[in-house]
């Protein structure tokens, strides 16, 4: 899809620990003992009740951009970060490893194995950073679009963040709301990247640009049709409502509101663009909406949502809190160790883990993870009745799936998620902070 | 600094209505009129006494590569964003206006005008969602960080959040955090892109790796000497430190703990190093610190922090919140006008804004914004006396300022920040949510 030379690298959007631990590997004979690195979240941030997986198809781009080239490793020397002999062996890399994943757009709870790394310790232990990036990033963002998304109902939700994120973490935004359920995105670049569809039509300064309120109603008009969303409360809004009307016609497409009380002004808005004659011209709202904000307004005659600040910034859990853990790993005489660190509060569970979602009549029940005791998975896995395997190939011996990358990777992604959001039980379906919507039971394959 | 052609365009990081509102204003004649936009907050989000401006370096490179190449022209036209004109405009689009803001590394209170835009409309416009997402994100990682590094006085700090943000907008977070106060970073593009200390030894992955907690240390210190810091957590605490010393000697540099209860942690662990002679080795925690979980820590024995998700993320407020407004323009007379809008809850104030901050014997006592009647500032701005001028030109007619680009303008800015944190009064150094540290005070310069 991308080809490697065209994108910066990647290779330096990682800690310094990774590459301290793979010199002293290549110094003791470790680097090659083959390693099972798995990704998941130990609970699912912020009392959510469920997660939603984003950014796989971007760690795929990220991971064909992750070479050492001369500007990598000429810092990487000139800082004295590593010694020649690491240098060496990162000025070859690639990836050779498997990876093994949820599909994204997957819901996952804790302790589902959302990644999968497998390879030399040498191979893996270098994607870290870069894989906790965006896929916590991107599922921060995504889970919040899912619980707005679900708020919103069948009305519209467009995300317009951008100006409330890094640059180039806003257009990643836009692409896990887009993948969570919203329908558009004011950004730009998003379109470009990722085909996404793009809205917006003026701002306030719109408006002041011009002497009169009516100026600028009529220039936007003539530039973008009657069917375009004015802007009405950049002075007094039942005025605003007035001249967009007289300037448009009853055939405007709509008024978009970004102050005041919502509920109280979106039915005063309505009745006056009734009373008009206005009745199709459809209302937007924009001012500080998250997922409580769209539900209050359910029941108001709102037409269309543009949310910002909460969506990218993931309405109060901005990370989601995954970590990435060795699992498993060769031991010095070539047999495989399921390996788990004790420390408090932290613990991990070692070995291998398969999952399924169980379900019963199409309704999520529980999250199956089955540990295997040994490196290799079962020729043939346990078979779970009424459950459905979750993990895919990604990465096959270096090997990338192209199918998941670009807006052909979105578009699936979106499919899928609003496709398995349907097996969620009605209780994992409200906002409010609880339990996950359902168990995680852990098994074992022997 | 930096070469156009070098970097990737930044012009499509834009949401759409920049575009469409130029695409109007070219019509209609207003895209010539001159304007002036202010960036600010209209309060210190998070309940926050001081904020810290950054982000301006970046933005400044960004401005370079703010051109509308082959790619984002295609798309502009294939997705018909605009019309013929509109994209002939953009095709030999450069920013011609000037910049003037707050230095680098300042502080910041409401209604401070942290950035002036000045130019045609066409021309300041299109710059609204890059320069907030820019000095937005930057600014809530760096007023994070300034309050860490009040709470940890001399003791030195680490960001190491890199995984729980977006992957650029990590290498962002890490540039903040030094600015305000910070020492070092794990990620390692932030050492080669902005000349930040990078640190960091081995996860925990380190010694599972091994057989034996022993063989991973033994292997630690061969690569790296004595002097490096063990991570003695991953098993038993007590038994990791005892090991610790044993492979190391009494020489060994320090110790990480990335668990459990820390004041308790850091107690036991610097008793039995004093105990097993190593008095010199350091300790460094690590384990979900923000900056009341450091101010807890003052009477602990610990000599270091790392510091990742909290800062990362703002610490609760992931953006500033800062609004991009027009408040002076134009005619169509040609005469000047200050422009606001009334929105409920959101009105601003017309006009251009100069900031000083007023001093007692080195004390800010207030922010002083004195608002013009016209667009040009006067030629004798009005003296104050004991007050500091707080804006400086960052690009004037197009040319950028080069000293605040790349590491030197780092540099500077941290500097700059440490010299001025010392002006805050003391109720400004509180950690609770409260007013903002000093007042802001409006005057007219009529």
């Amino acid at each position: 899809m991308v080809a490697p030379s065209s994108q910066p690298s990647t290779a330096l959007l990682t800690d310094r620990y990774e590459l301290t631990m793979l010199e002293g590997a290549l110094r003791d004979g470790t680097a090659a003992r083959r390693c099972v690195f798995e990704l998941f979240a130990r609970r699912l941030a912020g009392g959510r009740r469920f997660g939603v997986v984003a950014g796989t198809g971007r760690l795929l781009e990220a991971l064909r951009s992750f070479r050492f080239g001369d500007d990598e490793l000429r810092f990487l020397r000139d800082d004295r970060v590593v010694d020649d002999t690491t240098l060496a062996y990162l000025a070859d890399y690639r990836f050779r490893g498997s990876l093994t994943g949820y599909r994204e757009g997957e819901l996952y709870f804790p302790g589902s194995p959302v990644l999968t790394v497998e390879g030399t310790f040498a191979d893996a232990v270098v994607l870290e950073t870069i894989a906790l990036s965006i896929l916590n990033h991107d599922s921060a963002v995504a889970t919040a679009a899912a619980r707005m998304s679900i708020a919103a109902g069948d009305r519209p939700l467009a995300e317009m963040g951008s100006r409330r994120a890094s640059e180039r973490g806003a257009v990643a935004a836009a692409r896990a709301a887009y993948i969570a359920g919203f329908g558009a995105t004011s950004n730009l670049e998003a379109g470009r990247a990722w085909g996404i569809p793009t809205m917006g039509t003026a701002a306030h300064a719109w408006t002041l640009l011009h002497d009169r309120e009516e100026d600028a109603f009529r220039a936007q008009i003539e530039a973008l049709g009657a069917d375009t969303t004015l802007l009405v409360d950049t002075y007094d809004i039942r005025t605003g409502v007035a001249t967009a009307i007289r300037v448009a016609g009853t055939g405007l497409g709509g008024v978009r509101i970004d102050s005041g009380d919502l509920p109280i002004v979106a039915a005063e808005v309505r009745a006056q663009l009734d009373a008009l004659g206005a009745t199709g011209t459809r209302i937007t709202v924009t001012s500080d909406l998250d997922e409580y904000a769209i539900a209050a307004l359910a029941a108001s005659p709102v037409d269309a949502y543009g949310v910002g600040t909460s969506v990218v910034t993931g309405s109060g859990t901005p990370t989601a809190g995954m970590v990435f853990k060795l699992v498993a790993r060769q031991d010095a005489a070539g047999g495989w160790t399921p390996v788990a660190k004790l420390s408090a509060d932290k613990a991990s569970l070692g070995g291998r883990k398969t999952a399924f979602r169980r379900l019963e009549g199409g309704t999520a029940t529980a999250e199956v993870v089955e540990v295997a005791s040994g490196f290799d998975l079962p020729d043939a896995p346990a078979q779970h009745p009424d459950a459905r395997p979750l993990q895919v190939p990604l990465v096959v011996a270096g090997d990338i799936d192209a199918t998941a990358e670009g807006p052909e990777g979105v578009r699936r992604a979106r499919a899928h998620h609003l496709r398995v959001r349907e097996e969620l039980p009605v209780q994992a379906l409200a906002l409010s902070r609880a339990d996950p919507g359902i168990p995680t039971v852990h098994t074992s394959a022997d």
